[in-house]
């Protein structure tokens, strides 16, 4: 019997160190992707195009661009906000951008300094360079909706809003829809709702999930979301990522954590587990100082846990 | 419109006690159990009824019995392995009683000394002695299935095995069954189909579940038990318990984390999930240098969070 397939992407080199205050060299990035790939994971958020001197974590954007590129095997996506950012990505030979565009108009402002609706029509300018980049060299464009679940500064977000915001999206030309839970406030039965709206409004396309561990529930996000047909999750390894307001608490779902459920749930994750715990160990050392979160790490795997052929 | 109600049970008194290696006072136990039901728990595991010698912890057991008779509005249920343990907490007063045994041979033999097959046994004597406590004082008897989703020493435990041991706990006369994942191995599919297996055999008796979040699981476990229609679960403050197995690993379900979870998704708990954190910051100080676990206490409650009425 055939496994169900899952892909897991990991977004530890962008959302995670975005959150981490020292520069990890180029080099060890490089290393990390280079070992996650190894032991299966094929997709992986690698930077992200922003404000050099905000972000000075992300000052060797091109450069990661360069080098994913003469990887085989390996979906390297990069962030932007806007079409300045695209304009780099793309010229830096970037083949799939992830723009992102916040739900929570306050949430955009601050993120992104302009209001939701100005974040959707520059899409529209992002979309018609992605294409003009030509036939030749196509571009996958992704777009991730933040804060679509709550926000920390505006509480609740309306679901109507955020299927309104996906269904423009795909029509705008999006090749895939991401729904993000930017600050860890989704439960389950919001996911299944959201993503079923969603799923109604967009068709076919590719669809993934987002999910911080803020508060304990995004394994059980994940789950609701597997419900309603999604195959497409983010995490990184070691939970890296946290939240400036809340000192402590998790960030992005541990990659660890997201693959032991899906393997012990019977999905094929192509991922060796007992590879990518060894792997953290090394994530460790090349972050000193910074907090590592996440369940399997410190329990460790079930007696008699056999990974499946995928 | 009414929401649906879900009883959660506080078992850190009892399961997550066992773990702590100073005796805590009775008094201070009591404290505990006062504030929390105060604030609208319902239903606590007090204490063992098992030898005193191997567990000093619970050498308070009658006396906590006691004391809890004297409460109106509080469900105190004590926890015993054996008939011996059963007719201690008889002739204490107890009115519900927790038999525990295990599914796994080799957790039985560990836990109680004896295999499956003597436990039920033991637990048909047990049924007796409770009915002649008396109809003037009825006694109900819970039957309390552990390692009901693996075990740390055999591995997988068969599903089959725990459906028929739950059908013959209820043939012997339990007025209740609570499958538990003693170690933390469950995950939701598994859940699913092991929860709706032991219902077809046990009829309308009420079916409880016990999850460990050893492995970052328990809430997503609890959903999938959620939307098989069971409606009462155990969980402890502060996520009390551990594992000795696993040092820093968490057990018990965090009881903050859990009505967090049931509160956002519109069930009722009638608990009041900000006091029963400021009183989770209480048992810290009472319980120093014990580890305590959970995800909200650490990010906190999302903005616009409203606890509605019941």
């Amino acid at each position: 019997m055939t496994r169900a397939k899952v892909q897991v992407r990991e977004v530890g080199l962008r959302d995670g160190l975005q959150m981490v205050p020292d520069i990890v060299p180029t080099e060890v990035k490089l290393e990390w992707l280079r070992a996650e790939a190894a032991l299966g994971v094929g997709a992986f958020d690698i930077t992200s195009f922003v404000s050099k001197s905000r972000m000075p974590q992300f000052a060797d954007a091109e450069e990661m661009v360069q080098a994913c590129l003469a990887m085989p095997g390996v979906q390297a996506s990069v962030l932007t906000l806007n079409a300045r950012g695209a304009e780099r990505a793309l010229e830096a030979g970037a083949r799939r951008l992830v723009y992102v565009l916040s739900a929570s108009a306050a949430h955009s402002q601050g993120n992104a300094g302009r209001d939701t609706e100005a974040a959707l029509a520059e899409f529209g300018q992002v979309v018609r360079m992605a294409r003009e980049a030509g036939p030749s060299r196509p571009v996958h464009l992704e777009a991730g909706i933040a804060t679509a679940f709550g926000c920390t500064l505006e509480g609740p977000v309306d679901p109507e809003r955020v299927s309104r915001l996906a269904a423009r999206l795909a029509e705008l030309g999006a090749d895939e829809i991401m729904l993000a839970d930017t600050v860890g406030y989704a439960q389950p039965r919001q996911v299944q709702a959201l993503f079923r709206s969603v799923r109604r409004q967009i068709g076919a396309l590719p669809l993934g999930g987002h999910f911080h561990d803020t508060r304990g529930l995004a394994l059980a996000n994940v789950v609701a979301a597997l419900d309603e047909g999604v195959t497409k999750f983010d995490a990184a390894l070691g939970g890296l990522g946290g939240c400036p307001f809340a000192p402590g608490a998790s960030g992005n779902v541990a990659m660890e954590d997201l693959v032991y459920l899906l393997e012990s749930m019977g999905y094929a994750t192509r991922v060796d587990l007992a590879a990518l715990l060894e792997l953290r160990q090394g994530l460790a050392a090349w972050l000193p100082g910074v907090d590592l979160h996440g369940a399997i790490a410190r329990a460790g795997l079930p007696k008699g846990f056999v990974r499946q052929a995928a």
